[in-house]
């Protein structure tokens, strides 16, 4: 289902990308938070499979909300995660879909269609799908800071409180990257970068990749250490003792 | 010839990208600078080729260095410009292959072989050839900083002042993006972005991108206005209106 879903998402979000006169709204009123067409479309291309083949199951999508079911499970829909990433024609966005219980998420999707890259992993394994060629998903070994490739999408992450407690991880790793949008998620259970850290993030950014970087050996959870499907802080890492590491850092601030 | 470089080039870097074990160099002595054994076979096999086909051309590679020619042409490499994001796997680098005359770069190709892009441009004319299909490439109309989508590699672009300089333009337009490496100036080619800011190239890493840019209908110069070509401080904007808007915030710092 998940697959069909990615696929209706596809026709759309293919058909736009890098299409000149890309509408965009102003969905915050103020700042610049672009919506595409697009992504209205997909959202409901891809609801409208669920309500006729899974009726009983709830949905929560980022531009039409919630509705809720009777089985327990929930798809939890990002059409384009990354609508800034689209909107300049990089292919670091992808549609995000996952499939959660009343424990988090079981089961997650993220699509990158113009790379022709599907990330998946749920009930324990993770796959990369690319021209038909499945490669098992196994985040990395990498243990210390110093040896670590850190990503963010924003320098301007967060609060200054948020900022200062990233800068301190940022200074004690290998590498800092920017910009990736979801693509950052994908490449960590690759095993290409060791950890992600995000803030602000909503529920629909983040369970996708918890269920993927979980099912590839990974470790998702808030500043905190507690869980980060509810989104907010997100600190992703390629296994328990960078996570360990960079949490000892991020800590003192995650209550700002 | 361009393509038949491309094409050695590729073969050599899709085995070793999301390898894993990717050995790595510290050029610089210190600092994080890699350089991998990719890059130095990609450009070894490219001047193998020229070496025999094109024997009285000049040769100016990252790795390598210069060879003196005697037909007025030089062919100027950067195997993998980008290798940091080589190594972080993220589909942001690109082999760099320029040829250029005493007024500098005539033909520029952008490859990214990964995604299956390759950008070219000169003599009056600039494509994206993808999966076969010719896409004539054009820069954007955006004029007025408001509106214009800029990019950057690093936020941690060269010094204090060139800093102040860059975000001078970046508190101006409407989006700033980071991390694409070499993809940056070919989104620009393409008309998805409007600017992009950089200092401390070398001349390998911007002939190429000056050409493609040159013929889609950009502008590249350095941050005074000058020729772009030696490396450096360079700005290179969607048209000559962008252009000359953030050029004038840019060249109060031009001398730091």
């Amino acid at each position: 289902m998940a697959h069909r879903l990615a696929d209706a998402a596809a026709r759309i979000t293919l058909m736009q990308f890098r299409q000149p006169g890309l509408r965009t709204d102003n969905k915050a009123q103020s700042g610049f938070d672009p919506v595409t067409e697009a992504d209205r479309a997909c959202e409901a291309a891809m609801r409208g499979i669920l309500e006729d083949a899974r009726p009983h199951d709830g949905i929560l999508g980022e531009e039409f909300g919630s509705r809720p079911g009777s089985t327990g499970l929930t798809w939890i829909l990002d059409p384009i995660d990354g609508t800034r990433g689209f909107i300049a024609g990089t292919p670091t966005w992808g549609t995000l879909i996952a499939v959660a219980g009343a424990a988090g998420p079981l089961y997650g999707l993220i699509d990158q269609p113009y790379t022709g890259e599907r990330f998946e992993g749920g009930f324990g394994s993770a796959r990369l799908i690319r021209a038909g060629v499945h490669t098992p998903l196994r985040t990395g070994r990498t243990e210390r800071l110093a040896d670590a490739i850190l990503f963010t999408t924003f320098p301007e992450i967060g609060s200054a409180g948020e900022r200062a407690a990233f800068g301190r991880v940022a200074e004690r790793v290998r590498l800092t990257r920017y910009g990736m949008d979801c693509y950052a998620y994908a490449l960590l259970a690759l095993g290409q970068i060791d950890l992600v850290i995000e803030a602000g993030l909503h529920p629909y950014d983040i369970a996708a990749p918890i269920a993927v970087i979980t099912a590839a050996g990974g470790v998702v959870t808030d500043w905190r250490g507690g869980p980060a499907d509810r989104g907010g802080q997100v600190l992703a890492a390629a296994n328990p003792e960078i996570h360990a590491a960079a949490l000892a850092l991020l800590t003192s601030e995650a209550e700002s």
